[in-house]
């Protein structure tokens, strides 16, 4: 009886336990050792290419990098003006129960690091397995900069798994001195949450010519509103005669000291049948606007807190200029100001770099989901119901060139009560790649996310949108439309070479509806009005909304044939028939993948990791 | 910088990745040593109180013990006739696919043990993590002894997850050298399955009266047919005059060699309302078996393969004899004979152990689940239907006394598309406990399960019985009923005190339904006959099962008003309105269990233990 992997061992009399023990206390000797030799270096710049501040006054910065071969990412956390501490970490929507934690916390002697989980009552409990790992805390004369990483996903079912898609950040201030974990009572936190990508795509950037120009589009020294929510409308305008040109990559230009207040940024390209468009500098929702300004809606680039340049692949540029599009551009900034300061000037914007040395292929931005019909509703009261929408192969078989078309970054959009946004491609019956997923989506965090992988679609290819929604805190149904308590399932899709397909949508076929308006009338005994002067919404608004109600309409949306919405333009339709279509139907799904789980030697010991910070209240 | 729980070590250069390898190693190390130090003492019989042949030949034999603190399994193999190795292991229904697998395998010269996996081919795996821990190997004049034990959940996706209920076992022999797991051919295996209940309840044995007698109810040396199943009766008789007895335990009584062939045996008693019942002795579908015997259907006993002796709980017995009950017993026993053994001998049956001293309680059996009628009805195709039969707060609330009753064994009954059963309590529409719960459930393995923990029902709580069918090989719908291809949906419930509720089941209203029928009818277009002449088994069979007609059937089951049964026995009711009750609602599920899993020091290489077993062929 031979054990072949046996070893000789300096130490044959220890028994398993004090192995086990052994080896975590080596495990955690290394880490002080490590938190020590960090105290010395400071990180660069350059380790974390992702900065984002998570507080409205700035007092808090993230900024991190991710590793996709270690399945981890590296956090910076800069504090300006520590206390007693901080909370900062994640959980699904932002909430502070059900988060997952680190924890800097100071009895006013000693400084404890750990890492933390909140119950859904909001309390405190230390997590048995320590995922977040802190790597070191230096401090400098802007504040202490916290380093730590944490893998994407830790196996341990009180921890967050971080996914691609929105990641939502948590914080809080401890402001007094605190004697243990347990002793920190979340719900009088001073904190607050940020959206971001944490999973920013690993994407080498394409070489830029060197004929590469630059224009600026940013606000005129604009005064901040002081209230919370502002959309400013800024219209710029090209060159007279400017000719057709790529841009191949923009970034955003944020005022210095506005970072926290600039939430996101669109450039808008107006509609070409208008020569000219009034001159305008001020809030959106203004009544002063020009109405003409409304026909300024083809976006030309996007940026939201938090994202970086963005780089057209090398093949694509975005077309702007030359006959048949407009001069005229729009800005629209995003200020959110909850703190309310008053007199901030700011001239953020976007900077668009662009060619005259055109690329092979044009990009395109197609429109997939949902069309914009009250057919499509949501029952009030459901915490994720689910709608889909489809472009056939029928429409991708007339619409895309025999090579196929390249996805390569994608916008989702819903209103108010999106929850989740996916589309996925299936081929032959089955689901071959997700487009893009976003299962932690908020419509008030929508960006232009470039893709991991490009995604190439050739004609008989499906792309289904799924959105999921949540109507809890509503009273009657919603349904679709361009209303802001209405809602949307879309998916802009930006891809080469740009094609004539334009929008590629679905809803359920009005005559299914209407059987189901009429089932419910039969099936409940109610009196729900079918007079054909009664509008959709007027229909869904009185239906009694039972059980057997809500899952007759989801077996409808999941059973009825389709109208599709296979356009050159918002209005005009490739030839054919489009109505009553059949639904995809999909035979294998993708499997969820499994998490990959830290390996076997790495858990550290469940007890907070002293910190020798001095103390800390300065 | 300090780190409290740092010790001095005398290994301090050690790098932590050699620190993991000598903690690995010494695991192993410390397995190699148990299996030698194993090797001498014989494991005594008690260790195991659980016993089961696994093939039909009795050339394989498994006894366990469990070990609830531990939340382990240790199993001891006996292989009589050892030739290259075996195949031991679990899966969902006794599949060689998606199995979990501890394999014994010799390559002529060496021999090795391992945890292995097979893929949805069939192919086998090593398993990165080994949670079949290999304790021990022993020779004896017998066969070879195999000692190892496994934990109920590893936390390995590719691991079986140990539950109660039913567990499919499934072994297979090797009769060639292999050279590696790889090498093994699955689907060219000699090999088979068993059900047993892994997880018996750790139930103390309660105090046995000093005047208990026994009583042997057996078959009188009967020849076992030379066919694969056979149901055999044999009428049995009490003394005339036998006054009221407690039964208060009973156990098999298994002719020596038949192990294998005996798969399970119930003792019924008859029908008072007949004075005399016929003697007889033969198969139970004997065209020669007097019809009365169909009124022998009150079960007093019941046993399966892997069960052990059945003990009341000491407050209770199960009354027989006695004024008001029937002289006349029938015992059944199912031969399983795959190999078609000609000429056995048999003589096996059930002792019952009673007393005259009777126990404060009668103990009763009452029946919860769905009504034997046509209305509740699965769709063809389906792979998992769900059907749930109610026991109302309205019956119980009449029905059961103030100081409730207590359930203490189950035994669950489905015909052939059966595939689990669930039965749970609710009070104030809350789910409290399960009663009891078969995820592996197999209508060809019904036993009397005692329960873990006796369940306390009160007037006013619920129970709700939850069936889950597979009907993919079927073409038309399969409704309730009493034929082998309709289905039931029972959860016979032993309990004290004894009450006059017999049964407390559930079925859709049937106007509902009817409604149903026209819904389908007008939304799809299709002819469905409603004429009142057609039956309801008809209608089901004449509708086209598209996603939107079975989904609307889930819809109907889950919201429809329901038909109580709520009775003193099979066909008087309590007093009272039971059609169209309303459903149950149910705000607060249970939550699934979450598996513990082993604690972190345990996992073992993931690599093939050797054994020194010398050549294995003898």
């Amino acid at each position: 009886m031979q054990n072949s992997r046996s070893k000789p061992c300096s130490c044959p009399s220890l028994k398993l336990r004090e192995v086990a023990s052994m080896y975590f206390t080596m495990v955690a000797a290394f880490l002080v050792i490590l938190v020590v030799a960090l105290q010395g270096s400071a990180p660069r710049q350059s380790d974390f290419p992702y900065k984002v501040p998570l507080d409205p006054q700035g007092l808090l910065e993230l900024s991190w990098n991710v590793s996709y071969p270690e399945q981890t990412v590296h956090f910076q956390l800069l504090i300006r003006d520590l206390q007693f501490g901080l909370l900062f970490g994640m959980s699904d929507r932002g909430e502070f129960e059900n988060a997952d934690l680190a924890v800097l916390w100071s009895d006013g002697h000693n400084s404890y690091f750990g890492d933390a989980w909140s119950d859904a009552k909001g309390e405190l409990h230390m997590d048995s397995q320590q995922d977040y790992q802190l790597l070191g805390a230096r401090r400098a004369p802007e504040g202490l900069y916290l380093l730590f990483r944490r893998a994407f996903s830790t196996c341990d079912p009180k921890d967050y798994l971080i996914e691609d898609g929105t990641v939502h950040l948590i914080y809080g201030f401890l402001e007094k001195p605190v004697h243990s974990l347990q002793a920190i009572n979340i719900s009088a936190l001073h904190g607050g949450l940020q959206r971001v990508q944490l999973l920013k795509p690993n994407i080498s950037i394409p070489e830029l010519p060197r004929d590469m120009k630059t224009m600026e589009i940013t606000a005129p020294d604009v005064v901040i509103p002081s209230q919370e929510t502002t959309y400013w409308c800024y219209m710029a305008e090209l060159p007279e005669g400017f000719p057709k040109h790529h841009i191949i990559m923009y970034e955003p230009v944020v005022t210095a000291g506005n970072e926290a207040l600039v939430h996101h940024m669109e450039v808008f390209q107006c509609a070409a049948e208008f020569d000219s468009f009034p001159h305008y500098n001020g809030p959106c929702d203004s009544k002063m606007k020009p109405d003409r300004l409304n026909y300024c809606r083809h976006v030309l680039a996007a940026w939201a807190m938090g994202a970086q340049a963005f780089y057209y692949p090398e093949e694509a540029g975005l077309a702007f200029g030359g006959p048949g599009s407009s001069r005229y551009l729009r800005l629209e900034i995003h200020y959110h100001n909850p703190l309310v300061f008053k007199g901030r000037r700011d001239s953020s914007g976007i900077r668009l770099y662009y060619t005259a040395t055109l690329r092979p292929y044009d990009a395109g931005i197609m429109e997939l989901g949902l069309v914009y019909t009250p057919v499509m509703a949501i029952p009030p009261g459901e915490d994720s119901f689910i709608l889909t929408g489809y472009c056939t192969d029928k429409c991708t078989q007339l619409a895309l060139p025999a090579a196929g078309i390249r996805i390569f970054a994608s916008q989702l959009h819903t209103h108010l009560a999106g929850r989740k946004v996916v589309t996925v491609l299936v081929r032959d019956g089955r689901e071959r790649q997700v487009v893009n997923a976003d299962g932690h989506y908020s419509p008030h965090f929508q960006e232009i996310r470039m893709l991991k992988e490009v995604v190439a679609v050739f004609p008989g290819d499906e792309l289904v949108t799924t959105c999921t929604y949540n109507t809890e805190d509503r009273s009657r149904a919603t349904v679709g439309g361009f209303g802001i308590l209405e809602e949307m399932c879309v998916n802009y899709v930006h891809y080469y070479p740009q094609t004539q397909l334009e929008l590629c949508k679905s809803a359920v076929d009005p005559g299914y509806l209407h059987r189901y308006f009429n089932l419910v009338n039969r099936f409940n005994d109610e009196e729900i009005c079918m007079c054909p002067q009664v509008s959709v919404p007027q229909q869904f608004y009185s239906i009694p909304w039972n059980t057997f109600n809500r899952d007759v309409l989801k077996s409808l949306y999941g059973f009825a044939p389709i109208s599709m919405h296979c356009n050159k333009s918002s209005a005009v339709r490739f030839p054919g028939e489009w109505e009553k279509q059949p639904l995809p139907s999909i035979t294998e799904r993708l499997r969820e993948p499994v998490p990959r789980c830290p390996p076997a030697p790495e858990p550290q010991p469940a007890a907070p990791v002293p910190l020798n910070l001095g103390q800390l209240r300065r």
